[in-house]
């Protein structure tokens, strides 16, 4: 399967590269996807750097067949870009597969797409999340349909092994 | 006056800075309080370092007669401690003017004091503003009774300019 991985530095380290390397792992496609092609995408903790392998200018919701969205600083960034907003609803509208942890929620109340599927979040979005009508529950793993969402690094081991879970299902005429 | 700035890391730095040598230049007094007392507290863009000088523990909102929180990624952390949050509100439950710029109105959403009072924020916040139901628009400083709003680092001078003015009002009696 071929997901994109919205990133933007000051991501939370972890949430990006144990999920990341796990997809690889397994033989899916993860294509980097940042607001500008080439730039150097540094963790917060400054134990990761990785750089965007395609901007959002030339990215398409079409080319992919699921969407990763690690949290930290980075989906804060990210939604304050029209383009990776409307490129995240994509996924939901087509109903393909999308993964987010902790603060990777935010992205989805921009993209006003938090409104029915039961999810979690980061502690502080989840309060976000409540505020704003969403269905949200405080466990370590929430899968709705197509969306896996986490809370946290501890959450990491049951956000890989739920969402690569949901890979699988997906039909194979859609990939 | 005896101006409370609560602050964790990566803080906006001159969200922090600016306003809090102003505050002083008029003989104000500010006291930094943080998560823990003594925490080393560093800018995100690592120009400015401080410290915690009193622990949320040990504040009292009764010890202040105003609340400054500046931007950054300090505010999202901050409203993580029930006691931030709690501290916070008294500060509108009282009166006492409050002063928050770019992320620190998050602090407000957790606090639940957003509704009613004319504000701006970051403007991903005010994306969250908006959707929980909080009167908010897009300008330099917004002024409405007690609260005082900036969006950016390019608001300094207004959000500085105006809360002075508010802090100058205050009726000597409450001081």
């Amino acid at each position: 399967m071929r997901i994109a991985c919205v990133l933007d530095v000051d991501y939370e380290d972890s949430e990006f590269k144990q999920p990341y390397d796990a997809f690889k792992e397994q033989g899916h496609q993860v294509t980097i996807v940042g607001l500008q092609s080439g730039k150097e995408l540094k963790g917060k903790q400054g134990k990761v750097t990785t750089k965007a392998e395609t901007g959002i200018d030339q990215a398409r919701p079409e080319q992919f067949d699921a969407l990763f969205i690690p949290g930290g600083y980075s989906p804060d960034h990210l939604r304050a870009d029209r383009r990776m907003v409307t490129f995240t609803k994509a996924f939901f509208d087509a109903g393909k597969p999308v993964f987010a942890i902790c603060h990777g929620p935010q992205l989805l109340i921009t993209a006003r797409v938090f409104k029915g599927p039961k999810m979690t979040a980061w502690k502080t979005i989840q309060d976000d999340l409540q505020l704003v009508g969403a269905n949200v529950v405080d466990q370590e793993v929430v899968v709705d349909k197509n969306l896996v969402t986490s809370r946290q690094p501890s959450d990491i081991p049951a956000f890989i092994r739920e969402s690569l879970k949901l890979l699988e299902k997906v039909p194979v005429g859609s990939r």
